[in-house]
């Protein structure tokens, strides 16, 4: 694929068309581009689902490359669509929040302007798909190097989801589920490195009102179908079932309390 | 991506290896393609379906990519294969149907060709699977250069879908139910243009024996789980209830007949 | 897609950010690289599942291409990571046995190597995803023209799965269903040449305790919803239902047992 790299983000799904009109948007504006899929599932207007997926996500890529990303319930509306530049990284999105998790990632608060520069949209501009219509052209004339400054305005103000934050006690860790992945481990907000200076002593991990009883460091020390807490691939307390679905095993979901407790 | 691409849109779902051998066989007599997927989520066999996506999906890519298409109920009997070329969109696709919607959205009637020569398939050629062995490899030869004119005679007759037509009284458009997207999102065959002039005259949309309530610009401006008929991104009446499913809410699906009445 | 190129196959599905990690890591160490998505469907830690599919897949790609495969229940135990090269195809798998019936294919026994260079490593190596951190960058740095001889050592044992074979009797074939596609088309271990020479004769083929009343050269042969014998596209014994589904019609799943009795 040549260089310049554009990678997209949906809740379309497949079976529609949408997907496929803005990679055609935006291959007739830059054929060289080199087009990568990072997800057309995610769940329908989730946008806390697109903020975790993005910041678990992301940082992963090279400097340069352009993220669009298309969730975006109040397409049509006043919300403005940003172009977000923070250690290199580039998003294309609609402004509700849902590059909150990255942002937070970057070393330096990232470069926000609001996309107001009609000679780089696909004309006319529909009221109801703004990805093909602004988001995708958008990006493909990036790609071909124009200058970020002029696809509109620095913005001071953008939207920030109000993300669960752990609660750290003296003897307590308190924090919630933030995502369900297709295995149903439920990967929580609870960073490792506190976890695990706390879990140098015993402690009991609750998720709801169920006790996870072991602590391990990868899925296949316990027997399958067993229950254990681990450090999850985005460094953050996992609660999983060895070959087995945790979220069915406990009733849980996204925003379930998940506790820490010291002895 | 290098500039000769390739496009994708299949029913076989991505469990199943034959996208995967598709994508191989390609690549074997091109690997300086760029290999975009539409989607592999068409539901099975339903040409219909095909032909609606194309529809919605062909038109944004620049003349010149080449988008194999594989819906075929009926592989291995006497149907053709083709070569569709209209306005620089080139297609390689079964003689079913699937490109009707999309070739009457050309200026002019396209060039279609009937896939005789085997000398740009793969051998031997099986009787359950010419997408690998015979679109593939096609699509794959065209990328490198071989004139179109190699790969078979040109054809007079091919298949046309049956594609429901509106009808337009003088104080009624009557029309259907051509698809539902992932959102529940009923997309009808009644263009915007008659019924946006119908509509500067109190109407009343009626999807069945359901009557929908407002006409709006944008799904937001209805409150989340009202129902709102508004300009679909393709240019047509599309009914959707905001930020929830109007298909599940009308009881409609493709076929359900949507009108349009003046008072 | 520029020459090198690395396909990935994973059981990780869409909705979790794990597959966009993974082509983050691999982008980052080799902008230039074609990415191609085989599946990321392969049902959850369905090693014989992945084992069939890389064998119906991976043989079409040119020589030279990676394909990267994660369905890794073990991860973060002994199990080791392999380099395997057999007639110019390039593996990065988990030693699980997931291309055996791949390596079966080969007209020599593959080169094996264990991955032991965490040099080509991302770091820290998580204990939860080698995709990302051992195997993709791995493959990046093979793209890159990384000699596989500094990957690790070569290794002579690896795991075969117990891959069930057909047994071949003078009036009797006895197989089993090793494949359900999305069509629920049944695809067994019989290969079509006994098959043949054994149907030149009056047989009768057996699903379970269920007689196929027929043998047909392609689905369409017989009226839609009608149950037929033919050769599948991987060249061995399929049960099909023209334009359903013979896995629901027989109940028929992986393991059934399928037999060709000569009368």
């Amino acid at each position: 694929m040549a260089e310049p790299i554009i990678t997209l983000t949906t809740d379309f799904g497949e079976e529609s068309p949408y997907v496929a009109a803005m990679k055609g948007v935006i291959v007739r504006i830059n054929p060289a581009v080199g087009l990568v899929d990072l997800s057309h599932q995610v769940p329908r207007h989730d946008v806390c689902h697109a903020a975790f997926f993005l910041a678990a996500a992301v940082p992963y890529f090279p400097a340069g490359v352009i993220h669009v990303v298309v969730v975006d319930p109040g397409v049509g509306t006043e919300r403005a669509l940003l172009f977000i530049e923070g250690d290199g990284h580039r998003l294309l999105a609609p402004d509700n929040g849902c590059s909150t998790l990255l942002a937070r990632s970057f070393t330096q608060p990232p470069t926000v302007r609001r996309l107001t520069e009609p000679r780089f949209w696909r004309q006319p501009v529909s009221a109801t798909f703004h990805g093909r219509d602004i988001l995708a052209p958008v990006a493909a004339h990036l790609s071909l190097g124009t200058d970020p400054a002029d696809v509109g305005p620095l913005v001071e103000n953008w939207v920030r989801l109000e993300i669960p934050e752990p609660h750290f006690g003296r003897e307590r860790l308190i924090g919630e589920v933030v995502f369900v992945d297709r295995f149903g481990n439920l990967i929580t907000n609870l960073p490792a490195g506190p976890f695990a200076a706390l879990a140098v002593r015993p402690a009991r991990i609750m998720v709801g009102n169920a006790e996870v009883p072991r602590t391990v460091r990868t899925y296949a020390e316990v027997a399958p179908g067993e229950l254990a807490a681990l450090i999850s691939s985005v460094d953050t307390l996992e609660i999983a079932v060895n070959q087995g679905n945790a979220a069915e095993r406990l009733s849980a979901a996204v925003g379930t309390p998940v506790q820490v407790i010291v002895e």
